[in-house]
């Protein structure tokens, strides 16, 4: 039995299929016409391309536009000129054959990238091994038996998926996803969530021990590998996997229920979305409003800074789609770990801890003008609420305000009409924001608490980071005191205030929130139907009884095991 | 009139003396006899090491050990056989001349260091152009007036200054220092500061407005340049110089009074240190405590992990100089912008949201105790008092404690005696800690509010990123609503609760931490007796009632501008 990391629920039960990383080596040799070498280069990258269209249609189709951006990026590496350019001069100048200058010149240009110890652009590293990995395999006519190609049903056990190996899965083959490295955050995991296929990943070298044919169950949940099981886990197991579909097929009753406790208090439960895309997922698990709508993948899916009218449009579209259901939209939460590639900035440091989102709006404010612009503009076409990122002080806020004014005289003298009775309300995700919230909530019309953020900063840990993440908690007394403080004033102010950070989802917290007071909860569009079960089931009273003892704990483990035995009670 | 950054305290007036970067070009050439020019270049690399050497030794006799050992990291360059051998390795194989090869490899050697991305990186690129740049001049005969020679007076101008440059300062000659670059932090800041110089830094390229000879006048405080002045501006500074000299002097006074407010109440003023050396002022300057040794200056200063015995020696050898006075030593605080040579640590995305201090001695048990048995074996000399940096939650205050416990258990089989009563605290810092504070007192016995890291957590700012340093903000009333709880759940809990931040050697701030309660503040030495004059010129009382208010107000400038009138009237 292997413990790793759940990072996609459900139980799978089936045969390992061990994809082994082939180890083609790639043999430096001259050739004697080297613009034949080049035309047969070409015809390589012409054949990936063709094989890249065919994917991205794919998975467009499949899984929506976001999913399958990466296609897209590898597409444009090899349209790129000078990466091409390079291989190609490669053959042409030093007569090597094209499967050694490719290789030789990929991997240069990845180091490159890797050298640059950022997220991002390590990521772009794997985009280009990925990519010259398939010219490589075209080149040399190796026809790997692709994922796409599995006609048997197969647990798949991999070191890592590329996104290109995830597009190609057809749920009917493939049962769960079982990857050596990787985090929750990671491409595999994305994918096997929005496919809700069950995944552990990181498991490490003990994957080792997972052998080709090997029958094994994979618990998604508590990412549990169980090898050639015994005859009593087997069927534990089997019942266990039955009980989770049949509660997963009981939950679509929620989908249309109210989201009211037991005795008779409504919370909103809405949805975090990224692009219009996500709204089908949205609408059918009978989200209340959009929560949060996250307008950095708009920014980042172009390659320029998408005009006044692009944004006018997606932010139309979704307004419309969700037909007059409130609809938050925040303005750009550029920096920190999500980078534009037209908008080059500065390497920091500590970039969650530097110029990002309103700090950068602030200063960039042609860019914050033109997104207020195309926001009062879609405004009459549903419920918009403006939600400003990062509020730190007064300040921002003040500046944020003036500037949204500043537009709004812009567009009346236009003769542009808007919403005049839209919504401004801030995130709160800075500790320094929360210690203040009494203040700033008398200039809002509503909040909405960004746990992800929030507890970052509160604990100063950065999530990702695996050797210190286990200090990331939910639970920590001081994050959950500070919440109550956020909600307590935004109640005085007569405001309301929500929730949009990943905990905003975990069913084992949401009897507490509930008890804080809370009066909206976002999430991700998979977690509502389980969450109203929770809320609809939950009985209010009883939650604010249960929060009051909370806030004197002084140990998250004390919290979490009250937490567990008051709502079993 | 140039307005930049103020950088150290003082008023002089003199002629600039512009130090121009010189733009020695560097010819390639082929030379017949390479041993012959090896010798050469191996002559240049013993001149600049016997220079190195001379330097290094007036420095640790002026400035003490710490500011030496910028020096002693030019001569391991040296010294490195790698670096040196690459060069060697240059003039041999292909024949170019050592002005050449030096270049190359210097320059190669630096791009690489630059591109790591990381501020300990650059600064080690920055120490091998340095070097480079001595053997260069060296091997080129060029006999640049060096700093040490100037026979004038002067106000030295220059783009930025180089540690080499700035130990070679004569303070008889010197009268100020005005560079292009650099910020608040910057190497020429902290020497002109250890040297009392007046400095202005970060002037940018307006600085080319200072001519060579221009009669100019630098107000260190101000962050003022003023060129060629009139003759009543002249006379204005010359009267303020005489006057800041006087304050001075008259701050002599204070360095033997007791730190007690015009009503009686006495509040510990303590001094921060990173060495032994910084005794001497300490001890001139009248502290009547150390309220903060940062103990990894002395893990910095050593090629390996300090043994106990090394660490016994300095702890007793500073408690023993503070004759009974106490004495606060923070365990280990590595990582983050601090790192180790001889302990390499994964590169992090957020450092100062990663894997250091207290995080890392939990993790190494092994170097952990070590110092704790280091520091228990001391005990005995003195006042000493324990704290734990870092600290962001009950568990890991729990989890040190217990370690401390094994210690001092292991030292009593083995029969060796440490005081038995002494105190361990923690470093607030982290807002999870602030905010479960109440918790966290019942089980130390201080507090010491460390407001540099506390505000960065709070405000999520990287005060060391310019582009956003604006947000760093001594008076974000999120901060100061923050440092009020924590004092007063210390003194529920009946603790004493001081400061180790910038914070508490502001003058502008002190009567507000007074009237918040603050019982110890501790600062650099060289801040000691201008805080203790405004400690006993003012009255607790008053201090306390200005106090209030500041607690409702929501904006900044609010704060200061209340402040301001408050404290003057």
């Amino acid at each position: 039995m292997l413990k790793a990391i759940g990072a996609s629920f459900g139980i799978a039960i089936g045969r390992a299929l061990v994809i082994s990383e082939e180890v083609v080596e790639i043999k430096e040799s001259k050739v004697v016409d080297s613009e034949r070498e080049i035309a047969r280069f070409n015809n390589a990258v012409e054949e990936a391309m063709m094989q890249l269209e065919k994917i991205n249609k794919d998975v467009k189709e499949k899984l929506g536009s976001e999913k399958a951006e990466i296609f897209e990026a590898h597409l444009f590496m090899l349209k790129d000129p000078e990466f091409i350019g390079s291989i190609q001069k490669k053959i042409a100048s030093d007569k090597f054959n094209a499967e050694y200058s490719l290789k030789t010149v990929g991997d240069e240009t990845a180091a490159i990238f890797e050298l640059m110890e950022n997220k991002y652009m390590t990521e772009r590293a794997a985009d280009i091994r990925d990519v010259s990995k398939r010219v490589l395999n075209i080149l040399m006519g190796i026809k790997i038996a692709s994922i796409a190609e599995i006609q048997e049903e197969c647990i798949l056990i991999a070191k890592d998926l590329t996104p290109s190996d995830t597009a190609q899965i057809d749920k009917t083959k493939v049962l769960a996803l079982v990857t050596e490295i990787g985090g929750k955050t990671a491409h595999t995991c994305i994918i096997a969530r929005s496919l809700e296929l069950p995944a552990v990943v990181g498991v490490g070298a003990s994957i080792s021990k997972i052998k080709d044919g090997d029958l094994i169950i994979v618990d998604g949940e508590e990412g549990l590998i169980i090898i050639n099981p015994d005859e009593k886990t087997l069927n534990d197991y089997k019942a266990k996997k039955i009980e989770f579909t049949e509660s997963k097929n009981q939950l679509l009753k929620y989908a249309t229920m109210k989201s009211n406790t037991l005795d008779g208090k409504a919370v909103e439960l809405a949805a975090n979305i990224g692009s219009v895309e996500d709204l089908e997922s949205v609408l059918k698990n009978g989200a209340e409003a959009i929560g949060l709508f996250r307008t950095e993948f708009l920014y980042m899916s172009k390659t320029a800074l998408p005009t006044e009218e692009e944004q006018f449009e997606t932010y139309k579209s979704v307004l419309e789609k969700m037909g007059g259901k409130p609809v938050i939209i925040r303005t750009l939460d550029i920096g920190g770990d999500k980078k534009l590639d037209y908008l080059p900035m500065k390497e920091e440091m500590n970039p969650f801890l530097g110029y990002r989102a309103i700090r950068l709006c602030l200063d960039r404010t042609d860019i914050f003008i033109t997104q207020l612009r195309a926001l009062l503009r879609a405004s009459t076409h549903g419920t918009l609420k403006i939600m400003f990122p990062m509020i730190s002080c007064l300040q921002e806020l003040r500046m944020a305000k003036k500037i949204l004014e500043q537009c709004k005289n812009e567009l009346k003298s236009e003769g542009v009409v808007f919403d005049e009775n839209l919504q401004v309300g801030i995130m709160i995700e800075i500790p320094s924001a929360a210690l203040i919230s009494d203040i700033l909530a008398k200039e809002v019309d509503f909040f909405s608490i960004g746990t992800n953020d929030l507890i970052q900063y509160t604990t100063a840990v950065d999530r990702m980071n695996e050797k210190i993440s286990y200090l990331y908690d939910f639970y920590h007394p001081g994050v959950l005191r500070l919440i109550k403080t956020v909600i307590d004033n935004g109640h005085k102010a007569g405001i309301m205030v929500g929730m949009c950070g990943e905990m905003a989802g975990d069913t084992k917290l949401i009897p507490l929130l509930l008890g804080f007071g809370l009066d909206e909860l976002s999430m991700s569009a998979s977690s509502i139907l389980r969450a109203r079960k929770t809320v609809t089931n939950s009985n209010y009273e009883d939650c604010v009884k249960l929060s009051v003892p909370v806030l004197s704990f002084g140990d998250s483990d004390e919290i979490k095991e009250f937490l567990k035995v008051s709502t079993k009670a």
